[in-house]
């Protein structure tokens, strides 16, 4: 017989196609030889409730996507979801996150959510040790609300991010032009959204990054290596599923601990 | 704004990988721009809660796969899906189909669950009115029921199918085999499993096909190509993707009539 596990609970939708993506790393890196032996996932992926991330972090929208996140979060705990990860990172960012913990301690969920970010940073302590200069690639909103950059300086690494045009015009565009960004056509990367992505490799390369952290769960549509150059990948999808694994896995474990919100407060 | 959309509900877990393909071809064939476009999407994979189908309908077990679904969908509907799909071919069968539909009836369910099977021959009719000889590659479960056999010669076409030991040694193996079958190894499918969708292709094209129906969800994730030299391929994942994104931007409909049963009964 199957060990009993935890029911893993994905938020999705932010695009489906990131929540798709999540689901996929937790079966891949599920050792099975057979359906029985795989994590119970349920993914929700709601995408016209929840209004944009960076829009609301760059102030062009007021609706706080947070409520609706909450929202799902307790409709996957009614699902018998123990464990929970969201698959965007913008949505981690304080104005959002806070406003969902808040909610979940409210509605007295006893849920544990897994921090994205937190995953990240966990995944280069413990396997790659000498990892000292990390490039952040990630939208707008996660990159004026500095959340990886405060959590890779607080893990006593230096967090290297280019300016507001250059992320704005090469990274920012690569995910979300209208026509050519990743959001648009996930399916098929265009060759617009390639050669921005050369530009920003470019440009960490030559800051002399040692890592560079894919911030934003559409950037693991397009990329899959584990190296670019000298640089180790870091992919923040990755970094979550074998979050969720572990916990999945925990049979018993002390109360629910709410995770990230202090590096952001 | 995004107009109103059903919600769409998966049961996945047959295996994982079918459910998240299932998902991913939704995605794929949704026109969008930003995330809000795409449709809502519920998915419950729960494999451990789903005996092997093709272990019930051969014999070895006696535990109906159908209860654990019709549960799932329940739960599924219970979160507002109004519209479900079964990302497994074998679960089609009518010694399982047909619980799941009096399961259903029994609770007063008012999903519409669509058939994979008569979402691939509709898929065939109104896209390749001239095939005529069409190939199945199934599990020994669709196999033994004949479930495609029926639907592909009631709809005025001629089913090919191997002998039972052709059926047993390469198909069925293909997917199942514990060490190097695509159920073992979806995420990099196997040498093995290559060579023998190669002996099954040279059987069905030596049998004249003109298409050839990947009638198991596993499948779809080792063949991706529309054609196969002269044979169309006809990839049920993407035929039940169809159908489900169909039902969910019909916004006024008749009561639910469930499909599929009559040809099985």
């Amino acid at each position: 017989m199957t060990p009993h596990k935890h029911v893993i609970g994905i938020v999705g939708g932010m695009g489906p196609q990131a929540g798709n993506a999540l689901f996929d790393r937790i079966t891949a890196l599920t050792h099975a030889s057979k359906d029985q032996d795989h994590h119970s996932v349920i993914l929700m992926s709601l995408p016209s409730k929840i209004v944009d991330r960076t829009a609301f972090l760059t102030g062009s929208i007021d609706e706080n996507p947070g409520y609706a996140i909450a929202d799902i979060i307790c409709k996957l705990e009614g699902c018998g979801a123990t464990v929970v990860g969201i698959a965007c990172n913008t949505s981690h960012s304080s104005a959002i996150f806070n406003v969902i913990m808040s909610c979940l301690e409210k509605r007295g969920s006893k849920v544990k959510l897994l921090s994205m970010p937190e995953e990240t940073c966990r995944l280069i302590a413990e396997n790659y040790p000498r990892v000292r200069r990390v490039a952040l690639m990630t939208t707008n909103g996660t990159y004026r609300t500095q959340l990886y950059e405060q959590m890779v300086n607080a893990g006593g690494m230096e967090a290297i991010v280019p300016d507001v045009e250059f992320q704005n015009d090469v990274i920012h565009r690569m995910i979300y032009d209208p026509k050519f960004g990743i959001k648009a056509n996930p399916a098929a990367i265009t060759d617009q959204a390639r050669n921005l992505l050369r530009q920003a490799i470019t440009f960490f390369k030559k800051q002399n990054a040692d890592a560079i952290i894919l911030g934003c769960t559409e950037l693991s549509l397009m990329i899959s290596q584990e190296t670019i150059g000298e640089m180790v990948v870091v992919d923040s999808t990755i970094a979550l599923a074998k979050g969720l694994i572990r916990e999945a896995v925990v049979t018993k474990r002390s109360p629910v601990q709410p995770t990230a919100i202090s590096l952001n407060a």
